[in-house]
Parts: structure tokens; sequence; C-alpha cells
């Protein structure tokens, strides 16, 4: 049976010409950092890439300094927040979403164990709909918010919280999810944060962007000089080259990320048709390629699992790199759903590459198992 | 001209079959933390990848942690340090040597300012011979020290110290520039760091092996439940397997990498017979590969760095990665190298590509030179 891939928030399929980049560069070596011109040929590269993912931001080059990838990138922008807090020896009232990865809530929450952050959490509904304190927002440090969560695509209101948040807040947002299927978001939005795997590319690069109020920041970790001192450590040449020609065709991606919403769609249609299913977030903008399905009345969510990788649907539970089990979920708990139903939802999230007979094959999967 | 690499310190020229395990498995994409079959594949591949690394330095799978390097690793195990610290409520006794990488020198050295670690740095002499107090050898909680000085490729007295040193203390060894060029440190050492790119593969990928005393140290880093927890981060699959695959051939590397020692020699001789140079560390143990010459009677050494890239040749002034700009050297600086002497150093590090005629081509042109 033909394996379909319904997982591209786990990781996308790489675009043709970041292989090709890769197929052309691997045998380039040396270290970026070294005076020697074995060293700038790499850095030249180096620049470009930046250049190219910085573009596709709407960001400047020196902006952005490259990670391992998205997950290191919210780590080193919370350490960045502990650090400043440490100097100013008081705690930074930071506001967050529900939906952030745990790469950054978990680091933020320890944060706030430890007294360097005044954390609050948004509230969201059943529905995903978030809500905040006013006086919480126009008064914070730091407002932290990604364009889209991962595992419902829910596009939280970046607009209406930058006209509520103080304009000495230093705004946070993980545009891992968004960076290819989205626009880029607005230049009011102080630090950035992606992954390689997400927009076409390998996963083992990323990027941190600081700019506005977050330029300031200072560096968490010491080590080597690279990367402007912020980020330690020998580039990952090889996939931050593949990832800045990745960027190059951002544009042409979110064309067809867009394009994916009608399979989508159809792919909801059909599954909640039976009655045994609801969307999660179902009324909220949401990326167009992903749908999170409630199995509520599914009588066991292992052989859920196990079913749908037995009827090669190669589909997501949970954060993907939450590790193998799915546990329950961060966001979806907030949200009020039991742990009876988080262990019963299903995420389906498309690539462009998928076809028509690919979802009617998906659906008719599905139709099997529950 | 043909242009000749000595600067294998920095960074290795992969190996061709790392090179083509690259081109078999690039077009492989997922996520190595999913559930389904995707994933599965991918993570097969890093269990290989994994074992492979492992056995290169007589390790086993279950204590190796893939991180983004050894600089990411130095800090992960620093970082861990300070954890327990903070656990235990008193600074850990921490003795180290003054050879270790700024990824591993710096964080250990804030967490001494930070009354973490009560760090004591072993004496050095102008030859390059480590000294140590016995009695902090004996009650110390924890040793550092590299198998082999990137710089000079001083190879410190791992024995000697493992004999003094306290059974209770948990010993770390960046095995960084000895993984491809000597046998696997003594079981005794706790805690092992090492680069892809200084072992046959590519910069992006390395590890951190855990065993021992230091098994029980607890991840520092929260996030997502990868590399078990204690490193999150979706994994750069594709360097790791190159990075497998690199290991494999450990053995021949490390014979290949004995043998560059009669061109370094013949390098050595040829450069130290005009008199105007001297070998850093000439008496000690050292890497066959490597050959820190100190031009003490260069008028400018800005001139001497450019003069060298002018001549074709790639060599090393300092750590590649302490950036561009040659700054004094911790190490140097602490056997009692002047600042004059120190800008004066140049480091040849020959790979195992290198030819008899290529190193006479080094020679002449260096005799242009100076």
């Amino acid at each position: 049976m033909h394996r379909i891939y319904l997982d591209a928030n786990a990781s996308c399929p790489p675009i043709p010409e970041a292989l090709d980049k890769i197929g052309l560069t691997m045998a380039l070596w040396g270290n970026p950092s070294s005076f020697h011109e074995h060293g700038r040929a790499l850095r030249a590269y180096l620049d470009q890439a930046r250049l190219n993912c910085a573009q596709a931001l709407n960001a400047q080059a020196k902006e952005l300094v490259f990670t391992s990838g998205a997950s290191e990138a919210n780590r080193l922008f919370i350490d960045a927040l502990v650090h400043k807090a440490q100097k100013n020896t008081r705690a930074l009232k930071v506001i967050i979403s529900p939906f952030e990865h745990p790469s950054l809530l978990k680091p933020a929450l320890l944060a706030q164990e430890l007294g360097y952050f005044d954390l609050k959490i948004m509230d969201v509904d059943k529905n995903g709909m978030l809500f905040w304190e006013k006086s919480n927002l126009s008064s914070c440090d730091v407002l932290i918010c990604c364009q889209a969560h991962n595992e419902t695509g829910i596009i939280p209101n970046l607009a209406q919280l930058l006209l509520e948040v103080s304009d000495q807040a230093i705004v946070m947002c993980d545009v891992a999810q968004g960076f290819a299927r989205l626009s880029p978001v607005p230049s009011r939005i102080d630090a950035m944060t992606f992954s390689a795997q997400k927009m076409g590319a390998l996963a083992g690069a990323g990027g941190l962007v600081l700019r506005g109020l977050a330029k300031s920041l200072s560096a968490p970790w010491a080590g080597g000089g690279q990367e402007g001192g912020f980020r330690p450590g020998t580039e990952a040449s090889l996939l931050i080259i593949a990832m800045g020609e990745a960027a190059l065709y951002s544009n042409r991606q979110r064309q067809a990320n867009q394009e994916t919403k009608v399979l989508r769609d159809m792919l909801e249609s059909a599954l909640i048709a039976s009655g045994k299913a609801y969307i999660v977030g179902e009324h909220q903008e949401r990326l167009p390629n992903t749908s999170a399905l409630c199995f509520f009345g599914h009588p066991d969510p292992d052989a859920l699992r196990i079913a749908c990788d037995m009827q090669a649907l190669s589909v997501g539970f949970g954060a993907a790199c939450s590790g193998l089990a799915p546990v329950g979920s961060f966001a979806l708990n907030r949200m009020g759903l039991s742990m009876h139903e988080q262990k019963r939802c299903v995420r389906f999230s498309l690539a462009p590459h998928l076809s028509l007979e690919d979802i009617n094959s998906a659906i008719s999967r599905m139709r099997e198992i529950f």
C-alpha cells in the first residue's frame, strides 16, 4: 500500500532545489570562521543563506543568527531574557500564549519557577479563541505568541495583540509553522525563530532573528565567537546552505501550501461527516494545511495510532518532538479537552506534494479505522 | 597556485564514505521522533549512527546523546554540572586544564563567577607540561581535561591524572581533536564530547557521552523529549548519519593521521632550521598532525597572516572559532608566551590527504614569507 505522508507539521518534505544545493555543495569543507580562503568561501555561502532567510521574513541579514533549529533558537531567546532579568535584578513580566512549542514553554515555566519571569499564560476557550487581561498586555515586558499552532494550525490574532501590547514590550513570535505557509509577520515583532525542516530544507538548521527592541539582548551562552558571539559552535554549513536555498522559494511554497486547503477541507468534511469526529479549533483562522481531528468515540487511542500506521498513513499524534508516547498536550488541555479527547486527536498536516488521489485514499483508509 | 589545506584541526576534509552516505540518504525526510513508519525509518538510521560513534569511542550507544557539535556538548555538560551544584546547594570543586576549548572554558569560568564552581585551572610551563596540586586533584568533584589541545596538539598526561584523581570525581574529556587521531580514552573517563567535522564528516553534528559517574547528571535544558530528554530539538539526521558512517572508519583515519607525522616532522624541521621559529610544546607528546610554530622574529603578525593566505596556504591562527581576528590564546598565555609571540604563532594541522609534494611546496612558500 502506497504510504501517504500527512505529517508535514512535524517535518516537511524538502523542496528539490534544497536537495540539489546539498548535492552541489556537500564536497565543500572548511571552517567558516577561518581567516583563509577555505574559510572565506564557506562564509560567502553562509552570507547568501543569511540574506535569503532574512528576506523571506522581511528582516535584515545582520539581524539573523543561525542555530541548530527553532528549539535552540527558542532556548537562546528565553536564556537571553533570563540574563536580562538577572542584570535588572527584577522579574520580567512575560505574557505567553498556550500555543507555544515545548522548547519555548518549558524554559519559560522554568524561568517563572526560578523567579526570573512573572509569567502569565493567556486563557483560551474550547474553540481555540485566546483571551487576555488588557492590563497584563499593556504592562508586560515581553509578549510571546507563535504565528501558528503546530498541533491545531490555529493562527492567533497577532494583529489584535500588537494593538494592545505596550510599545516598550519585546514581542517574540515562533514562526516555524508559518514560515513557508503564511506571509511574514509584521515588523513590530522583535524576535522570530524558525526551523529548516518546516520550510523546505532539512532538520539541523534554523534561526533566531533579533531586531527592534530585541536587538539589545545579550548573548546568554559563552563560548566561541561564531554568529556574532550569540551562538557558539561551528555552523552546520551544509544544512544552512540548503535552508538558504529553500528560503528563496518561500513565496512559491506559501502559494502551494495555500492550495492544500482544498484537499484539507475535503478530508475534514469527509471525516467529520460520520459524526464520530470534530475539528479542534474549527472556528479559528487556521493554517491551510492542518486539521486536528478528535475521534472522540474511538474506544482505544493506542489502537487508533497503530491502525493509522497499518493503513500506511503517516499522521501526527501530539508534537512529534514530545517523543514517541502520546502524552497530554498543554494547549489542548488549556482548551478544555479532556485527556480522553486529547488522546484521540489525530493531526493531519498536508504537504504540497499530495494529490487528490492521495486524499481520497486517506479518507477511505481512515473510514476503515473508525 | 594550488591551495594547500593545513588547517585540519579547524575542520577536517570529510572522508568519501561520509559524502557518499549523504548522497544516498539526503532524500530521506521525516521526523525521527514520529511514531509512524516515516519516523521509524529515520530513527533506525540514527540508531545505527549512534552505535557506530559509540563503538569508535569504546562506549555504549545508550550513553551517547547527539548534539550540534562539541561546543554544544561542552555547554550541556557544564550546564548539567551547574544544575547539580544548584541542587546540592554547594559549589562543585572543579579542576580544569588550561588547554580547553572556549566552549568549555568560558562557561566554566562563568559558573565560577556565579558561585557554582570552585574552579582551579592547572598550571602549565612554557614547554606545555601540566602541573597540579595533588590535594586539589584528590579532593575534586570534577576533573576536566581534553584528549589533545587544538592549538598546539599537546596531549596531556591523562593516565597520570587518572591515577591521582579521586574515585568519586566525574572525569570529563573533550575528545574532539583525538577522535580520529588517537586511541579512545580509558573507560574511567565519564564524559566525552566530540564534533563531526573533526572525524571525517561535516560540521553541525556531534555528541556527548555520559557514562559511569556522569550517568546521573540531569538534563539542563527543558524542551522537547528528543535524545532521552537531554537535548531538545529535532536531530540533524543527515549530518548525524554521515557522522556515523565516518565513525565506522575511525581506525583507518587514526592510522592515516599517524602517518602524517613524517610529513609534519619534515615541515617542522625545515621551518625551524632557519632559527627564526620554534615549536610550541615541542617536548610534549603531541598529535601526529599538528605543529604550532612561533615565528618570533617576524615584524608584523597581520602581514604574516595575509602572506600565508596569498601563498595559498590555509593555516590556522588561534582557534578558528574564536572568530576572524587573532586574539590572544588562553592556553598560550598560561604557557607564558608573550602577546608578541602569541600573535606570531601559526598552526599547521595536516589532513591525511596531503602528499610529500604538498609539504615540500608548503615549505618553499613559507620560506618566501619569513
